[in-house]
């Protein structure tokens, strides 16, 4: 199947799934009360929003990037990506859990769990189109791969340790789970180290 | 009508239809209640986004392999193409149904309705299209015509025994509409003797 | 303004609008009664979705064709079909109107108020781009210009005596808001004379 | 990353926000009531629903023209536009506050804010690519640059005039925050002003 097709409609489904996460604090209920109740109610709402718009805009940015070093997708690359979307698709609902259910470990165990599903069915894809040197792009070197691979699956163990403060400390969880996002997007030396590595083993310009 | 933009259309209204089945269990009244009451009323919700999402997808994968060997669309092909879709955006309808009555074999029966009309529709494209030698891509063999004609109708025979079995065992029916997205996207004897035969009778590589 | 992009923008919000009609008939408190009664309750919501879904889909292929003819976009050309697409939408609310409404005149009245404008402006736009022969694809016969025109505005003629129907027979109101989309989509001697007028005024193939 | 991906992105995440915004006026508790009380309750959603749309377009039409002017975008542009996204796909919530308070000063503030949001990281994304002459399409006059950067940030003062004169006339209010996307879209000497600046200081043709 061409990969222009699979990357165009998998970012439909993440500016969709980015997109419908105000619907969570679109309460028609709350917001017909006071202005300032609503905004006391709807709080978490806004910052569960904030959380997870920037959660699977990096996911999005993963998405790509790693669709970038492919050449061409099988039916079983298709559906591991399609597995992937899935879980991006479901994460309106564990985020209005959290919203509703700030304080309780069992909201922020589902939502950890469906960011390390959408982890591992990433490191999945990049694993088997790896693999296989028809699928990927000519060149890529062993340990860029491998770091590839290391960076979609460390999320995992973050999200593990948030599910086990949770019980303990709900603040430290949260703390961890924003930190994920916060790893990718702001500019720290691990992160410019593992983006120093280019894919021939040469530094990147 | 240009097939780029029928095809980028089609793929916005298959990416919206499978993304918005997340609402469906998005429900602001029940998540207000406990985490473990809301987990016991809508799991039914979450099974039914999942069995929606996968088919829907199998729908999308089908939709372009077909779509992939059409030259030229007429103002025929367009609007039976557009009734395809007025089905898989109606979905989330019969989905919202079977999670509030898995129990029901009306509610089966409309999702399998709905599944049904948007084979017999996509049977109907590719037989209009097929027809008509300027429509189609060159040297198609008549075997592989009649193949993708064959593989259109057949879940059509396994959503009715499925309506039928729903009035005597509603697991049973549920096998078989899960059945239909399992026999595309898992590795199977059959279907892997499906895709090797090739347009033109020789095996694919 | 490059006119790819607006395709593509136009087209985003043509698809979003038509998929999310369904969001009319996912009633949570409807769905939870007896499927019976909510078939009873959801019959008007699922004709209009059907309504609306082939009448957006008549004005996406009338859309898609008008811009084929169109070589530059200016800013005023820009806004104008903007405001087309703020009505298409709007679509929803009116479809959701005539679902609970669907005995009311001013419901049918809104709807064919918004069918109307969606028409007004897309007539304003045909009007605005073909006067300028920058702007307008090389060879087009002043007969082609004026039949897209007539094409756009006479559905207003319908829409307005649809409204005057629906004080006196509501029946008589719908089938002629039903009488466009029919007419567009089902092939019948005054299409066909239509689509054989070449914009050089020599017969299409 | 690829600068057209990330235009297809933001086109999505730009008409889903517009698109969405009719669910604002979709309340079907309201619905349910007499057309007549349905209307009067909800005419200022439908106030609210053109305030929005037209405000979001001209964001959309800015965005695409910066866009327009930018070679290549590294990480921090990246995420400066997802910033700016954030902001936009919030959109709906503070257009339903002002639908549901229309006379509390602190819901105007709110929509307020959120827009000098939207033009404080557009500014910010065209200011970091614009001092870097590898992100930004070769031969721009200083002037020009300057002058994209004004127009970003002209809208936050009238908001904040907006944000005063909410506790003091609501209606002077709504007056000034419907001047952006009046000023941006009607012709005005001012506007035409602005538009006959050509990037390398020559007016437009």
């Amino acid at each position: 199947m061409g990969k222009n097709r699979i990357e165009a409609f998998s970012d439909g489904v993440f500016a969709i799934a980015i997109t419908l996460l105000v619907l969570n604090i679109n309460n028609p209920d709350l917001i017909k009360a006071s202005i300032t109740s609503t905004l006391i109610r709807l709080y978490p709402n806004i910052l569960a929003y904030i959380l997870s718009f920037m959660t699977i805009g990096v996911y999005w940015v993963a998405h790509h990037t790693m669709i970038h070093f492919v050449r061409t997708i099988d039916r079983t690359a298709l559906w591991i990506n399609n597995l992937t979307l899935l879980f991006i698709a479901f994460m309106p609902f564990p985020t209005l859990l959290i919203s509703w259910h700030y304080n309780d470990p069992i909201a922020t165990t589902i939502y950890c769990l469906t960011l390390s599903m959408t982890n591992l069915t990433g490191s999945w894809f990049w694993w088997y189109v790896s693999k296989n040197s028809r699928h990927i792009e000519e060149g890529l070197s062993g340990k860029f791969i491998h770091r590839i691979l290391v960076v979609h699956l460390c999320p995992i163990a973050i999200y593990v340790l948030a599910i086990c403060f949770s019980f303990y400390s709900i603040y430290i969880s949260y703390f961890l789970i924003a930190l994920v996002p916060a790893f990718f997007i702001l500019s720290n030396p691990l992160i410019n180290k593992i983006l120093l590595i280019d894919k021939t083993d040469r530094p990147w310009k």
